[in-house]
């Protein structure tokens, strides 16, 4: 199974402690990594069919502190496709003038959607086949980009209909909110004033986020299993939809 | 104006020697650079709305040889668009199943072109406008992808709509062939066996391209201002739209 790692923050936050956890775990997944970071509409995506554990551009990204308010990051142990570029998350696609960025965990079996619009996957996973669907499904059911909450009851709606073929976590942001959703497993914390302290699960290393931070920063951290020590982690019901605006959860 | 650079090779092939000199030339085209590699039908793409002089992005890219076979990069210097991330070049979408990157040096003026299709620009820039335009417009003109000639013979019939608004030079891949459009300037070089010695006009730099190649290895490169002493370059015609497969110049 891969991994998944996403934030969402209400001023634009650098993910560097995060990220070096959560690349910790890519010694088991070591299939390649992805990382997406809107700035403003625009997006970066980094990608690498090298384990984050020794690429190069991992190593970059742990270094590079780059500030952003929505990010979804994916460490991948290949379950369909093969270990090829095209086949690493996230993906991105445009839709209403709009960069959107999806990565998925989990495998679906027997999913073979009609794929007759504008989305089409390059690579040979399950994961693009959902993604280009959702994409042709929510370009079929708005003219134009709607509001979060229009979005997420789409969502609602689409998203069973890709889950019942089997394990669907995913994150997928367009730059404004990120949605999450769990079919087995996710978790979440809210980081806000007052910011404590926080130590990771996978390496030796602390950081006080009262430091960092003014009072008024929000930040959400979704992620397969808690990164931290000392933080209330909330545990994602199965079947459950969260979306994540200005770095808290929103119902 | 921004400076193009692309290469096209029949063996993936590390452009950190182009790339070196190409960079050095970001000092005065400090508004953002971005490149993308193809491996097979994946593409990696590197933006950074710093300068390829600081960038650290940059910096990667330059000590780590990525090894890919179709190559598009740009560095900025704005005209239209504020420098920010979603309008830095190159520009990727997809269509038919592959990923399309495209680069634009110029500037169009008025042109506004209804786009009614599935391509919308993210940016505020001509050249992303330019870019959905031709997309939306090969899109029409054929179901599936079709061979390079074709697309060849498309481009051909579309592009002078656009290039009669300005300045219109571009490099556009999908991981097959690279197309290059002169309108005011261009140069290219092929490279084969027996591969020579050559010297970057920029730094002082030099690489004997025999040691690193085997004889069967052909590269064409493609930049704005030829990037090395010592190698014939042939400079593109106002007008000429120009393909690279394997390395080569087709017809």
């Amino acid at each position: 199974m891969c991994q998944l790692l996403g934030m969402n923050a209400n001023t634009p936050t650098d993910l560097v402690f995060s990220f070096t956890g959560f690349a910790r775990r890519a010694e088991e997944h070591k299939d390649g990594f992805g990382i997406a970071f809107f700035e403003g509409a625009g997006a970066r995506l980094f990608v690498d069919a090298q384990s984050a554990s020794v690429s190069p551009v991992a190593q970059m990204v742990r270094s590079y502190p780059i500030r952003s308010g929505h990010v979804i990051a994916h460490i991948r142990k290949a379950t369909q496709g093969e270990v090829r570029l095209e086949n690493t998350h996230p993906f991105v696609r445009e839709l209403w003038g709009r960069y959107w960025v999806f990565a998925h965990n989990g495998n679906l079996v027997d999913f073979h959607p009609v794929l007759h619009g504008a989305f089409r996957p390059v690579g040979a996973t399950d994961s693009e086949r959902a993604f280009c669907w959702l994409m042709q499904e929510l370009a079929k059911a708005h003219a134009r980009m709607p509001a979060v909450p229009e979005l997420t009851a789409t969502l609602a709606e689409l998203v069973p209909r890709v889950a019942r073929h089997g394990t669907f976590n995913f994150m997928l942001s367009q730059g404004d909110a990120l949605w999450a959703h769990c079919s087995t497993k996710l978790h979440y914390v809210e980081r806000r004033h007052p910011f404590g302290h926080a130590r990771l699960q996978d390496e030796d290393m602390s950081v006080d986020f009262a430091t960092v931070t003014t009072p008024d920063d929000r930040v959400a951290v979704v992620v397969t299993e808690p990164l931290t020590q000392d933080e209330r982690w909330t545990s994602m019901q199965p079947g459950e939809l969260k979306v994540f605006v200005d770095g808290r959860a929103v119902d």
